[in-house]
């Protein structure tokens, strides 16, 4: 058995999805509750009636990267031969820690509140992890100046995901801009600046910071999960420079050969039809109502600007035991928000995916039971 | 950068795939040309319509699991617990070695003719590896004592690929009862047997022996890819035990997250319809004229058991520059055997999948250059 994955715990949230009920309120898992076009699946369909199924280049169809290329249009990024098609985004978090860090002197820097898997990876491959925590007195704004005061000499890779899970938060234009500039000027090697920005096309600012925008060592990484409904077809993508993307490539080949080229054909139609955004109105008026409901409950949050978690605070400092009985006494699945950062003891990520009236309900639950456990003590 | 990626070569077999031309035969690239049932799809489709396409569990959903397990009825394996679903066999390989190993101090037996993916994998994990290699003299015949001969004491993983890429030899149920005895009888911890049985559905003799049918510590690896002419849809699964399948889930969940809820209701529609081996009688007709285009062209070759490969002698030990001038001077591509194993120096994997006139015209341009090459020495 290789010790270092038997090192690592198992997904939280995914344990605590499987303890939903036909009853349960289910402000936990990531997902989004809108259904997907099934046209995109009829003419997939009719293309493999039409070509069959076969293999993908490793490096995924070259009219797809094309489509996907232009559409972001990231200077120095824009080319089919900056992106690579994946297995959804998590295997393209894989690939980059994996490929582009050397174990033996490389060490990543991330900034949490952070999805878990992140440092999950790092452990697994054994890299050294420095994190730059985030504190709920500010927000947990995405402050680059304290982001960048946490480089360390051997950091050669920054992980950021914005709009952030599970805070919401986003880096302002002026924040991409300051870390790229410096990142730029820094001797040695580049930093590789590793931007999750799979909630990209869910964001509810004018001032979102996009790093493949101005920095030209961005990892970019996005799917089609978030912002289609698409979370079971397992279709994302990376751009990187093109001086690293054989590297990529091929430990892409060796962990999952290509992406499905079924999938494929539906991303080819959603980019046709720049079908990317078009939910977004929907999450922006669920965000209002939300955070309306967050209020009426008395309950304090971190206004979010993108992506569709709420971080609400609960007090307790025990807040994994605080969601299980939230679970077993009221019915309720949330995420305990410490398990993205120490700074939120306390705190708990809920989705707003849900039918709005769930969402108040849930609210509603969670500050009585926060209100019960105070009183119990 | 990740210098253990960086020492690996790419593969060969894609590299040379991609200097197809539109006139080229290609007895390349090990993938069916047989259409796939597009109802499948269509059934898939009307499922999502009505379900949305959401995250499975990371294991895979039950009732494919369910459907897999009862399918194939290991004994000790048939629980639907016993099951990964995967994205194709690729990531199957790669979790087991990745998760069964420790680096530290277990090493790998590879039974070589083989895939060059399984030592590459090794390589990139830093596990040791070794092998032993069967000789074109004995037919490549996977025979029980050679192979249990070379085990080592620190072998911990035994991989097995029958019907063997690229030879098409299949090991007998007295050999596979006969490794299956050895290893149980060996003291210390279980060496795990990778039986990587993607060919299994495509079998002309009856005396092909089945790993997980006497072997409990069997890791089964298949796919829809070869049986059903679904390469591009990523859908494998691997057997293991189940006291060490949640450490596979676990690597598995930061690895790809699941596989695709979309290509696994097409598993589920072909398991239900027991259509897993329906091809095999015309593989086993393009075999029979396979092998006799290869005798009326004087070409000597290994006699195939399984899957749609047959490896034919050309003499020239510098086998990968006979091939680069087999394509630029008759326009075929085939695959250097030698890549699979040393002791196959001066022969070609060639695949029988083509229309059967391109594979007998393949022969005749193969033996062609063979002589030529013979008479310019």
């Amino acid at each position: 058995m290789n010790p270092a994955i038997a090192a690592t715990t198992g997904s939280l949230i995914r344990a605590l999805h499987a303890r939903r009920k036909a009853t349960t309120i289910d402000l936990g898992l990531g997902e989004p509750t809108l259904m997907p076009k099934v046209e995109y699946f009829e003419r997939a369909t009719e293309w493999v009636a039409e070509h069959g199924c076969r293999y993908s280049p490793n490096i995924g169809f070259e009219d797809v990267r094309s489509a996907i290329a232009r559409h972001y249009d990231y200077p120095g990024l824009n080319d089919p031969g900056n992106v690579c098609i994946t297995t959804g985004s998590q295997e393209a978090v894989y690939l980059t820690i994996k490929t582009l860090l050397d174990p033996a002197r490389d060490e990543i820097l991330l900034v949490e509140p952070a999805f878990p898997v992140y440092a999950k990876i790092a452990q697994v491959e054994g890299i050294a992890l420095r994190r730059v925590v985030l504190e709920p007195k500010d927000g947990c704004a995405l402050d680059a100046d304290t982001i960048l005061a946490a480089l360390g000499s051997r950091t050669r890779m920054l992980i950021l995901c914005s709009p952030c899970n599970p805070t919401g938060r986003v880096i302002s234009k002026a924040g991409a801009k300051k870390i790229a500039d410096t990142l730029l000027a820094r001797p040695g090697p580049p930093v590789y600046l590793m931007h999750d920005e799979i909630y990209r096309e869910l964001v509810y600012t004018d001032d979102a910071g996009e790093l493949g925008k101005v920095y030209p060592y961005t990892i970019a990484i996005n799917s089609l999960s978030k912002s289609n409904s698409l979370t079971g077809l397992r279709l994302g993508w990376l751009f990187a420079p093109l001086d690293v993307m054989p590297q990529i490539v091929k430990m892409h080949g060796w962990s999952s050969s290509c992406a499905s080229t079924f999938a494929q054909r539906i991303a080819l139609e959603i980019f046709a039809a720049t079908d990317l955004a078009t939910a977004r109105p929907w999450y922006a008026k669920q965000l209002e109502r939300a955070t309306a409901a967050a209020r009426e409950n008395g309950l304090e949050y971190i206004e979010p600007e993108g992506a569709f978690y709420l971080c609400v605070r609960v007090g307790d400092p025990k807040t994994l035991q605080f969601v299980e009985s939230l679970i077993d006494e009221r019915d309720v699945i949330a995420i305990p928000a410490d398990n993205f950062a120490a700074s939120l003891s306390g705190w708990l990520r809920t989705s707003f995916v849900a039918e709005i009236q769930d969402v108040r309900e849930g609210y509603r639950r969670i500050a009585e039971h926060a209100a019960a456990v105070v009183r119990s003590r």
